[in-house]
């Protein structure tokens, strides 16, 4: 099963894509958001929408609109676009600091079996009119998804594909080099790095918890698996990150329910904008392989689902692009927010750093202890 | 606008209740999931619960039947009655190590302008026919809510409450201990304990993150405002809880999209089952208050959503109790899942424990300089 670019995909009137579904799941529907849409009453999606996305909790999350260029660049390429508004309160001493961020998902444009420079040509080719919209939109800050230069390939454990490893100032930093110069635009570009999964192909780093100071605010990138550690989020919350990515490659069985709760929880604990960015489509690779899971051997990885979006500090979170398109997100953001949700909530305050400092600094010892009190006595009594 | 118990609420045919709200939400439906089995098809309602529910992401959470005498308890007294299970996979060394617990959330039960002691004894009386369907259920571990003796009158800041506090061996101990004992259940009492808030009333605690090893598994108790900080749930973790319970007091406007993102969240990145409890209903003050956010002063806190439910470390959850009444929620759960979750992820493994107990070390002293890259050298490079 090759995928190709350009397949089209039909929303029903009910969120339902109308095409037979290749992603393992019983019904092809474009996103929770959109399903919801065409589902629920005008009221109660508007309820639904305060639980699941926090909409009314802070401040509300608004659709803004984008020019009809952009517009006319997303139906001819067939991308998923959607542009947001995370607004604060206005402050007497600080100035509004609105940043307007993007994100693009996309899949791969050739199928796996191609030559490599043909497979990164065709990527490059596909995104060039997503990047435009972003430029042409007054994007700030762009972040591409994870290993966006090739096909997710750690997944086979075959070495071969370490030849789309490049130098920082390779062939691909040149390519996004020109859209930063043309829009002015800070792009996160993140090839091939990650801290501690697939073994196969890197080593854990010890480079820390980077902030980058950019014009237009702290940002810092928190790569794939990286997710999965709440400390590693806060280790950028505390070297002061305002935004943080999340350029992920996930697939539907392992983690779609745990998409949401880890970026949210992220944005939430440490009062700072997450942009979480998963790939779209199922790749699939000339050799097949196995996942150690007892299962056949399989030439792809599954379905990812893409699903990127924003969560804010005050809970809130914008609605995910499709899980089936290529996309581009856009979302305008106070950074202003942050600092007034550690006002409000007091974490940073009230969190007993030293505590934890202490609980670690045992818990790496050979001799630790845990704190573990035997319920005897109480059995006693009882 | 008092709030007296028994008071009726039908569900109508779409899952909302018919009543006129008095939660401040636009519709008063009843939860997420049951809104969403009577809005969509059974095929988009399964795909939906994946999703949000982790259902199939793991193991299923499949519903468990209970006695005909535990449901007639429950349509007598009207509160909310649903049983769960999470599986693991069977091991060939280990046998399963099924627990069933329990978790009640409830209003109170007389207006907080009546006599103390009358408050407290007919709270005990609401809950004896929940207590008694927890034990006639074959509950082993049950959790009350956050303060339960009494009404949520933190927010109040007015002393006088303070005369609910009790010795550890005081009435609410003596009330639970005759259950404990009936039923052969370790019964989680949390009477007006608090590390971090409410801080008119209670000051932080230096006695750690501990762990109970009770003869049902090791459990732990983070209380309320201490789920926001997820070093918190960590320390219980590395402290080698099975089942940490969060017995909370929030309401609607407050917390309630953030109320299954942290619960669900320290489930996945700790790998233990987490039993959040929230009461219901709204509690009215003689006094009114006000809230430091320049709104009128306010007699009571808002609507406590109630909502219920048990997290998994393979990222389900249950559906939640209702968002209006009395509930017990009751779940299987196989403590084999917690080991299995941390082989299949590796989080334990693979956390860099070290990295992170240097920054929080470093972080605590006064000269403590956080880590960010300035761009000047990339803009001049573009």
């Amino acid at each position: 099963m090759e995928r190709t670019e350009g397949e089209e995909t039909v929303l029903a009137e009910n969120g339902t894509t109308q095409e037979n579904p290749k992603d393992g799941s019983i019904c092809g529907f474009d996103s929770l958001h959109r399903l919801f849409q065409a589902s629920l009453s005008p009221q109660l999606f508007q309820e639904v929408n305060r639980i699941l996305l926090g909409r009314n909790c802070g401040k509300k999350v608004e659709s803004i609109a984008l020019p009809q260029p952009v517009k006319e660049l997303s139906s001819k390429h067939y991308f998923d676009l959607q542009a947001f508004s995370f607004s604060a309160d206005r402050e007497s001493l600080r100035e509004p600091r609105i940043v307007r961020v993007g994100l693009i998902q996309n899949s791969v444009a050739l199928p796996t079996t191609a030559p490599f420079q043909n497979q990164r040509e065709a990527i490059f080719q596909k995104l060039i009119p997503m990047i435009d919209a972003a430029g042409s939109s007054g994007v700030n800050v762009l972040c591409l998804q994870e290993a966006w230069t090739m096909p997710f390939a750690f997944c086979t454990r075959e070495k071969k594909w370490c030849e789309f490893a490049e130098r920082i100032d390779g062939e691909s930093t040149s390519f996004l080099q020109q859209f930063a110069r043309k829009y002015n635009m800070v792009i996160n570009h993140i090839p091939r790095v990650g801290d501690f999964n697939e073994s196969t192909y890197y080593m854990e780093g010890n480079t820390g918890h980077p902030v980058f100071e950019t014009a237009y605010g702290k940002i810092a990138v928190n790569i794939c698996y990286g997710r999965h550690h709440p400390l590693n989020w806060l280790a950028f919350g505390l070297n002061g990150a305002e935004i943080v990515f999340n350029p992920s490659a996930t697939v539907g069985e392992l983690s779609e329910p745990m998409w949401p709760i880890e970026a949210r929880n992220a944005a939430i604990a440490n009062s700072y904008f997450v942009g979480s960015i998963n790939r779209v489509g199922t790749e699939v690779f000339p050799n097949p392989f196995t996942s150690g899971d007892g299962k056949p051997q399989h030439a792809d990885f599954g379905h990812f689902y893409g699903s990127s979006h924003f969560s804010a500090p005050d809970a809130s979170c914008t609605p995910s692009l499709s899980r089936h398109k290529d996309g581009l997100l856009i979302s305008d953001m106070d950074l202003n927010l942050c600092r007034q949700l550690k006002d409000k909530w007091g974490f940073r305050m009230t969190a007993r750093y030293e505590v934890y400092a202490d609980l670690l600094a045992r818990y790496v010892r050979q001799d630790f202890e845990p704190q573990v009190i035997s319920d005897a006595l109480l059995q006693k009594s009882v």
